[in-house]
């Protein structure tokens, strides 16, 4: 919900995250909620640029908002849509909380819509953006949908914070590329774009379900955690598990993990589960990778 | 003087300022000297990133070593090549006085090697960064030289501070898009690129005497400074001039000229001097427009 002179074009996620924020901090923001577990990196560009960055808790519902309202957060970063790395969606109470939040407190919601065009099993749910357009900075990018290299992504502004956002970019770069824009607007006018993204979505899903049956098929104890969608799954441990010892093992047999402890903000590793990514492998690599490793899963290894 | 690992790829010279004050200010950096008159944009990014920014003065010689040395700068930009916006190149003597500065002070020289290649007269001057390259920190981007609408440069830096460069780029955008640094890549291997540069130097070269050719036959009181370089051009006014009267009359005739004062740290307008590109205007509309503002220049406008 919004018009063409509210949307700054940016170089990805990462870039996105820390024009917004500069351009909040330029408001007065002091103190950004992140999600725990969360992505690393977006804790590490809040806390750049604002004086306190504060982990809230999420779980089966997505980021506990009751945990957020407690905070002195100004703004809050989080990927509603399919979160990372726990895979949940936020629940629909919880949206709803969420913006009362955001419209009570004058907070911004920064809303990673990181692969919401990647649902294999129903319609992808709406942008929280469409709820509370002068709240929700929405950021999109191409990166998962066609290729990190391209460095092209988008930030919907909450109107009162466009010409913010539009100072920073033009600060940290002058801008984003021109032929790379207009490759991926005539892209986007053909419809080639949309076939593209319907066509990945059945490799996606296919994969992803490859990766289901092999773990059913070599490793029955471990839970395969997540909605069907985007490219990584979490996959829950048996209780008494070491992340690490999995992970290190895993590695000297060529299958590459990553410990969900390194997306939490404390570092706890209880429950173990690990992350796991399929989007850049083949659907073979995908079983054979699972099958070289099951008894490190299974821990028997 | 470098290694090709000594390289960072960044958007242009506005990002690469960036991040090398950033990696500087994560080592203890506090102040910046800049140059003035200087790119008032650098004065602003300079000051997002250390706690002060103190401007050095400029003569016919470049930057004033002695004033620079009054400093508690540690690190100091400048465009040594061809100054902006006076179009003077900093003298030999010194060139050799700020490395000494930048060995003795364990300073960073942030060299802004703009427009470096486009020389009339004769061969450029060499980059200071080959006298001292554990102290600059040189800067190149293909704005100029191709389009600014590529946002694609380069940091060649200290080697000391490559990492803490690269950390910041990661930061900022997850690095510069892949495929134009692949097709820029193609351009230079092949040899377009520099048949381009030589080609243009000869466009410029002309387009800037046609600019002195028009000055003396319209406007001879006025004297045109700076080194045959570049893609402006700084016009002395005769000294009762009012430099906000004459760019606003003229930009009545629908010609567009900058202000010297808009370079100046504290904003000062004597003496009164004019600041002209002539990089994306043909040949005709440079002469058209002096004789079009002529009576302006003169002082009877």
């Amino acid at each position: 919900v919004t018009d063409p002179e509210h949307i700054v074009i940016c170089a990805g996620f990462a870039q996105g995250v820390h024009l917004v924020l500069r351009a909040l901090a330029e408001t007065g923001l002091r103190c950004v909620a992140v999600e725990d577990p969360g992505h690393c990196e977006t804790r590490t560009v809040s806390g750049m640029v604002a004086a306190k960055v504060t982990p809230v808790p999420v779980d089966a519902g997505g980021m506990v908002v009751d945990e957020l309202r407690k905070t002195a957060a100004g703004a809050v970063v989080l990927t509603p849509a399919h979160q990372t790395p726990t895979g949940v969606v936020l629940a629909p109470e919880r949206r709803q909380a969420l913006v009362d939040w955001a419209c009570r407190a004058g907070a911004t919601i920064i809303e990673d819509d990181y692969d919401a065009e990647f649902r294999y099993d129903r319609e992808p749910v709406g942008a929280m953006q469409g709820l509370a357009p002068a709240h929700v900075a929405l950021l999109g990018t191409v990166s998962k949908s066609l290729a990190p290299a391209l460095r092209l992504g988008w930030i919907v502004c909450p109107p009162a914070l466009t010409a913010g956002v539009a100072k920073q970019k033009q600060l940290a770069d002058h801008g984003s590329p021109g032929l790379d824009q207009l490759a991926l607007a005539l892209l986007i006018e053909s419809g080639r774009y949309d076939r593209h993204l319907r066509r990945m979505r059945g490799v996606y899903a296919r994969r992803r379900a490859r990766l289901k049956n092999a773990l059913a098929a070599y490793a029955p104890q471990v839970e395969l955690q997540g909605l069907e969608a985007g490219f990584h799954a979490v996959l829950q441990l048996p209780a008494e598990a070491d992340e690490q010892g999995v992970i290190t093992a895993a590695r000297e047999r060529g299958v590459g993990l990553y410990p969900m402890s390194e997306y939490r903000a404390g570092g706890q590793t209880t429950p173990p589960r690990l992350v796991l990514g399929f989007g850049n492998v083949s659907d073979d690599a995908v079983e054979r990778g699972i099958a070289r490793i099951a008894d490190l899963l299974r821990g028997s290894g």
